[in-house]
């Protein structure tokens, strides 16, 4: 018998690669934070001497959610999401309770990976590696000063800095962060593409989020963004668009031909009478789409594939509707992609990271059974996440974190006035 | 001392009446099925000598929460929602495990009342009556055959009926349920008219559901259906039309001028690119709206809420936010009022029903607690929903159901095949 440290029983085991495939009565083996193998749990007992065995009898076990645009560091997270937005502010402590409570909250719905982009990046990523989280932290390049940096040589030099710090840290990597690219004149754009080019990361740019900021860039600059991206060389395979709703069929061609990625954030999209990002038309032309939450402090992933799901597209031109399997690849492997994350996570095959998270069917919501991915995507609600582990360290187990302490998490939440 | 049977002692109560009231520390004292007081903790425990007195120290007590638009006999609550209409079945033993179904998902989401639309309006009265739950039940009275009616003669006779079987019933009121108007004569619209004025019962519409529908209808008939309603005198505070997504300008005149009322569907409005019911100015305008989940199988009532919340109002010439308080309020008293049930349900009044539930916030995603109502309407999940009672009757308490066999009621859905 092959010795491993745990072995995971699961009523269905749904591992995104291959698509559509899903398992029943599989195991999972997990030995030094990596997936081992995947065949029927019959087999890995015969297989299998493992260190611990946990039976998952009316779970599915799934990738951990990747949150691909998660705002973590903001004051919504400890307040409320009242539409209204609140002021930013700086306090360094209080930044690091706010993104800590994020990740718990994460955690609790099944996200493992999350992308952030924050003005306190040294803080996110701080918090990230004591969690132990897997995060890609955002590296903000704008043209006016925060409390980070003040220029752009600062932004970039600091950018750099934080990505040698963690370059040994297998779970966090990083990424840079503008603002809407409309507010960056050329030149700041093309030294972020050099940056990126130079250290090879990807560049999270808010893109096309609401048809008005568009038309104001196009009367202004004369283009598109996503047009003035392109002229400028920036359409590469590691631009990351941020929400991107208002896509013209040339802003789709745009994304296609340079094999961009989008991160679609239904309810930020659709907060106020907005309109959401056409994924099912993306999908068509192989556009690779993850998601995000966006500015949601729910940070709840789930919420947002039930509504992607239920969303489909406006434009009735290609079949309006996203399957329940494309969603779930999105909200873990497409995200993983986007952040150039798909060698490490976002899908079951052996070697990659084990980020996992069990779901649990049992519920009245999501009885009886009859298509569990269906029932995952459009049902279940991110209390029904009982299990959670990030690169085979259990975070939350049966329903419980295990490793962080939750009380004085919230402890050190509630000390901040509203 | 006086003698109750139960008090329920809560970190907040939200009586909804009068509106935006949150009372701290507060408990509400039920006798004989009925709402008895509100008063502050400490004075209850002075003035009550009760039965039962149930502590809720993390929660929040408001009404129960009305589903005016519930699809509780299709096949969908039992199958998956997968966006594809499911053909019909007929037999009533599986249309009765299936309403039971649909019963205890509603329940365990905080919903006390529900109206349904449903070609088996028997099983649905029966099962009812049988759990315990406030429903409001559609009659239906079509122009084509059903296994329940085969013609308007018919249809209204077994209507009558019906509602004089469940007359003596507390819990059980009636409604006449029809198709959308556009497939009915003006004879059988009228003689719906006079029946409904002759019993006093609201008339439940499907109306303005697609803009598509309603263009058909206007090339068809030559006008809209809400202003031929108008023309066939039965715009009056006894019509609730469901789902209303296409109006305009004057299609919401026609509404408030007649104090009609509208439930909104918010998910089912949305599902593969349509648009959401204009709510906030519905509100404006004093149109009472209610919410109601439509065609989705989950039957939850707080994920309508939090998206009705989240959508606001295309229509930027209104403020285009729906404020929490009133959101939950529509949830409650508005889906009350609609049903002509606003006497006996829908806010915490001495003299009316206790339909109530309890919401716990002491889970990560509502803490801590800055602003209780928006927190439940934007942040909170179903599965948060603690307790709940229907007419004082404690059917889940602490998280469990205490009446309803739910191992039981899984079981018999699940004999039956997807």
């Amino acid at each position: 018998m092959e010795s491993v440290d745990t072995l995971i029983n699961a009523r269905w085991v749904i591992p995104i690669e291959p698509a559509t495939s899903v398992l029943e009565r599989h195991a999972v083996a997990i030995h030094q934070g990596r997936i081992v193998a995947i065949l029927p749990a019959d087999e890995a007992a015969r297989r299998y001497s493992a260190h611990e065995v946990l039976d998952r009898p009316t779970h599915a076990l799934f990738p951990g959610l990747v949150n691909a645009c998660a705002d973590v560091g903001t004051p919504a997270v400890m307040a409320v999401d009242n539409g209204s937005p609140a002021g930013p502010w700086m306090d360094p402590e209080r930044v690091r309770d706010t993104v800590e409570l994020a990740m718990a909250r994460m955690l609790a719905g099944g996200t493992t990976s999350f992308a952030a982009t924050s003005q306190f990046p040294q803080i996110v990523a701080r918090t990230a590696a004591d969690l132990r989280v897997r995060a890609c932290v955002g590296l903000p390049v704008l043209e006016r000063p925060t409390d980070w940096a003040g220029s752009v040589d600062e932004y970039l030099e600091k950018a750099a800095a934080l990505h040698d710090d963690y370059s040994e840290d297998p779970l966090i990597t990083t990424a840079f962060a503008t603002s809407d690219p409309s507010h960056l004149t050329d030149e700041t754009l093309q030294r972020l593409r050099r940056a990126a080019d130079e250290i090879e990361l990807p560049i999270l740019v808010p893109l096309h989020e609401r048809e008005l900021a568009v038309a104001l860039a196009v009367e202004r600059l004369g283009t598109r963004p996503l047009e003035r991206l392109e002229n400028l060389g920036l359409a590469t395979p590691q631009l990351v668009g941020l929400h991107a709703t208002d896509l013209s069929a040339s802003d789709i061609d745009i994304l296609a031909r340079a094999g961009m990625h989008v991160i679609a954030c239904p309810r930020t999209s659709l907060r106020g009478g907005g309109i959401p990002c056409p994924v099912v038309g993306l999908d068509h032309r192989h556009v690779n789409v993850g998601f995000g939450t966006g500015d949601q402090s729910s940070l709840d992933l789930q919420g947002e594939l039930h509504l992607a799901s239920l969303l489909g597209d406006r434009d009735a031109s290609t079949s309006p509707v996203l399957s329940p399997h494309h969603a779930l690849r999105m909200a873990t492997l497409g995200g993983a992609r986007a952040l150039g994350l798909a060698d490490t996570t976002g899908s079951l095959l052996p070697g990659k990271w084990a980020d996992l998270c069990c779901l649990d069917l049992s519920l009245l919501r999501t009885q009886p059974v009859r298509d569990v991915v269906s029932q995952i995507v459009r049902l279940a609600g991110a209390d029904q996440i009982s299990d959670v582990w990030v690169a085979g360290r259990a975070l939350i187990v049966a329903g419980s974190f295990v490793r962080l302490d939750c009380a004085a998490i919230l402890e050190r939440a509630a000390r901040w006035p509203a």
